[in-house]
């Protein structure tokens, strides 16, 4: 275990932390907050501690393995969140340390589940870092650090690959760096675009930037109690082909920027993603109708939601647990899905799902003819049975992982449908559930060991798992 | 695919249950009840159609191969359960097919759930019929047939194998009509000794050979409006152990008979399902303690129910839908773990269960070291890799088996917590659910078509999935 590398990348990132803070703080100042002055106490924390960190840990050798990448994800995760909590306590916006943890780590996750009760009451500075640690935590703050500084070694694909969530990562180009910065570039400037849309539509300058941020992030903190549901259908539709658009995998963009059409078409998990998007947004249209004004205003919400839940974003423009069960329960399983891999929405990711149902047909085939070889293709590459396999292991080591955190998450008295969605919600990276913790409802009903749970879990969703489950095995550790 | 090999075997089948038939018909003449005409008219109108089946089939080869060994057994069960409902209908005392097909599902694939409101009102002959549905089911009615005709085919362990829940059919005996024998040679006694031991406890005759069938098919159905809980605590200390003898694999027996203490005791599965059901008993214990008289009492109540739930019997001794939520979600998942491979218990097996962290294991493993090869032992045999392979991908196919059936139960306006566990309680074979399908409730609410949907689910359960999935495919039928 090369130790002093895990030490200086965790160093590294707090001081990007640290810069990062400075943009709240600006926004903070532009509107006379007090809550400057916490912005800036924790910035300056921040790379007093990074600078702690990297002054008594340079590196002997600089190579990473896929441990080290585990182990440097999962700590810059923990050590980002609880760093960026401070600001929250030091003004009593949120006088919890461990709410302000669960806030924070809901921003970076892109989860998007809040405490506040009252989150109209917030001042401007903590509310743009809240949306910032969604866009921050969208595409990886260590993805950011590939693309800003050199690292000098050919290894930080573990880093990448324990960061990006989905089956495999591509390399955009030829060295690693340049993807990153690719990613980077394609996420400012979809990021630009709406906001430009938002603007447009009317909406003022500090909501089209926090919305663009939750947006972008899949995150889903907004500014207003009622979420979405007091802007213009313009803003809301914006809104929903935005949510989409960053549900898709990355890569895709890439191709249609280097003008590869056919290439970037021919992708399997997008069509099966948009298929689902349709086929959802058609069934709810269908049981909801009655709800709303008409089958325009009924397209809206169920669009709106659809598109929502899919790239576990979590916004809302009605409250959707007023819907009839079958309409909640399509929604349940989107949640579980999720969007496309290689984009910045979280779930199981569509991918696997595809994979999932051609291992099934494999295996149909399979009982009937045992010893048949029955290879599995996507988009038009011949998988091996390793990578096949690896995908049903993750699936039902996510759903274990579910199980056992709604099984500690019982312990509370809300009922089977408020914990079960409030777990799907948090480790999906989704933000709401139904019943208490539902839109028009929030997590602070529950108590701190329950608060802290629901934090590991959103953590474990955003890192696919494996990156903090290796963290936390003492065996990690003890082997060299 | 030979026809008419399937004609036949799905014709003797039908033959044996006219035989069957006629015990409950015994008993409706010993009560003298009304009830022995429709039963006698289902026996001979049973024997009909299976001479009318065996007649015009008349096998020219006896050869079997893995298709045709899963389409007998799903004709099979469907047929089964559509003549059994016949009784029901013809006195009246269940109206309508529909619901006299569902709780005939119920029995034969030991699952429990009913559609009576009122069970006491219920002639003795029938309610002998439903629990005795429980019996023939529970051990298979394709391994009574093997057991009881010389098939002449060397290839029936494709039918065994069909029925037979779990991960393999281990061959008992050379040969495998007195695999089958054996089979039900062990499974008769320890019924006859469970009736002993409830006599002996002042149950009267008819109460416990019934409750004997419920026990060791792990079905469920009983007599009283409140199942278990009128009966004195002797009473329910012995169901409780019998339901979790017939939770245990069957192979275990044989080996004890046997005089193979060693290689009984050497069993992993066993050792598992022993720990989940103290575990599981100990945490309910603490966490319901304030709701009973004592702790001897709610050890009693924990031990009843966890044991009823493990097995998929689903006999109660109080209303657990009532205890804590943490309590609940315990019962919920240990629904889907279900009893031991090669027992009369439905769910997923604890086998797989094993087989599944012994996955979880080895893949964390190669999250370090892609290229190690890390292989999975089961009672110190190594498993090859497509076998630990189809265990992931039959685990997954139930999960997505059950969202899909629960999101089609959705259309009904019962709420999460009541179609949710109604899925779960069919599809494991389990019985009572939670809210409006917990022990004090039943399965009249749902309509015809959820109805059907559900005795689809208990079937599917039973069935382990591919034989009904395959039969219902139409390349099944198609290709040669």
């Amino acid at each position: 275990m090369n130790y002093r590398m895990i030490f200086h990348m965790v160093g590294q990132i707090t001081k990007l932390e640290a810069a990062l803070l400075l943009l709240p703080t600006c926004v903070a100042l532009l509107y006379r907050e007090s809550c400057v002055f916490a912005l800036l106490f924790t910035a300056v924390f921040a790379l007093c501690v990074g600078f702690a960190f990297t002054l008594f840990s340079r590196p002997r050798s600089q190579v990473i393995f896929a441990k080290e990448g585990f182990v440097i994800v999962a700590l810059a995760w923990m050590l980002l969140s609880a760093i960026g909590a401070i600001p929250f306590c030091l003004t009593r916006e949120i006088p919890s340390y461990i709410d302000a943890f669960f806030e924070t780590v809901s921003g970076f996750t892109t989860t998007g589940a809040s405490i506040l009760t009252d989150v109209e009451s917030m001042s401007r500075g903590l509310l743009f870092w809240r949306s910032f640690t969604h866009w921050i935590g969208g595409m990886g703050v260590l993805v950011l650090i590939m693309a800003l500084l050199p690292t000098g070694s050919g290894r930080s694909i573990h880093i990448m690959r324990a960061e990006v969530p989905g089956v495999t990562v591509g390399k955009l180009a030829p060295r690693l760096r340049d993807t990153a910065k690719i990613l980077y570039l394609i996420y400012i400037a979809l990021t630009l675009v709406e906001i430009g849309f938002l603007l447009a539509g009317g909406m003022s300058a500090f909501d089209s930037v926090v919305h663009a941020f939750g947006t972008a992030g899949t995150g889903g903190f907004g500014v207003r109690a009622d979420s979405i549901a007091g802007y213009s259908p313009y803003l809301q539709w914006v809104i929903t082909v935005f949510m989409l658009l960053f549900g898709v995998n990355f890569n895709v963009y890439f191709l249609l920027v280097m003008r590869h059409f056919g290439k970037a078409l021919r992708n399997g998990e997008l069509w099966m993603y948009l298929c689902i998007v349709l086929c959802a947004t058609g069934l709810i249209t269908l049981n909801t109708v009655s709800l709303y004004n008409g089958v325009g205003e009924t397209v809206r919400h169920a669009a709106f939601q659809v598109s929502s839940i899919i790239t576990t974003t979590g916004y809302a423009t009605t409250d959707f647990n007023l819907w009839p069960d079958f309409s909640k329960a399509i929604l349940l399983a989107l949640m579980f899905v999720g969007g496309c891999a290689g984009s910045t929405a979280g779930g199981l990711k569509v991918s696997r799902i595809l994979l999932l149902f051609k291992t099934f047909r494999r295996d149909l085939q399979r009982q009937l003819h045992p010893h048949a070889v029955g290879a599995i293709k996507l988009d038009g590459k011949r998988l091996d049975d390793g990578a096949v396999q690896s995908v049903s292991a993750y699936i039902l080591l996510y759903f274990v992982v579910f199980g056992a955190g709604f099984l500690l998450l019982s312990l509370e008295p809300f009922g089977l449908e408020t914990n079960f969605s409030a777990m799907a919600a948090c480790l999906n990276n989704v933000g709401p559930g139904f019943a208490a913790v539902g839109p028009a409802g929030n997590f602070s009903i529950y108590s701190g060991f329950s608060t802290l749970l629901l934090s590991l879990a959103m953590l474990l969703g955003r890192l696919e798992i494996y990156a903090l489950l290796l963290t936390l095995t003492p065996s990690t550790w003890l082997k060299e």
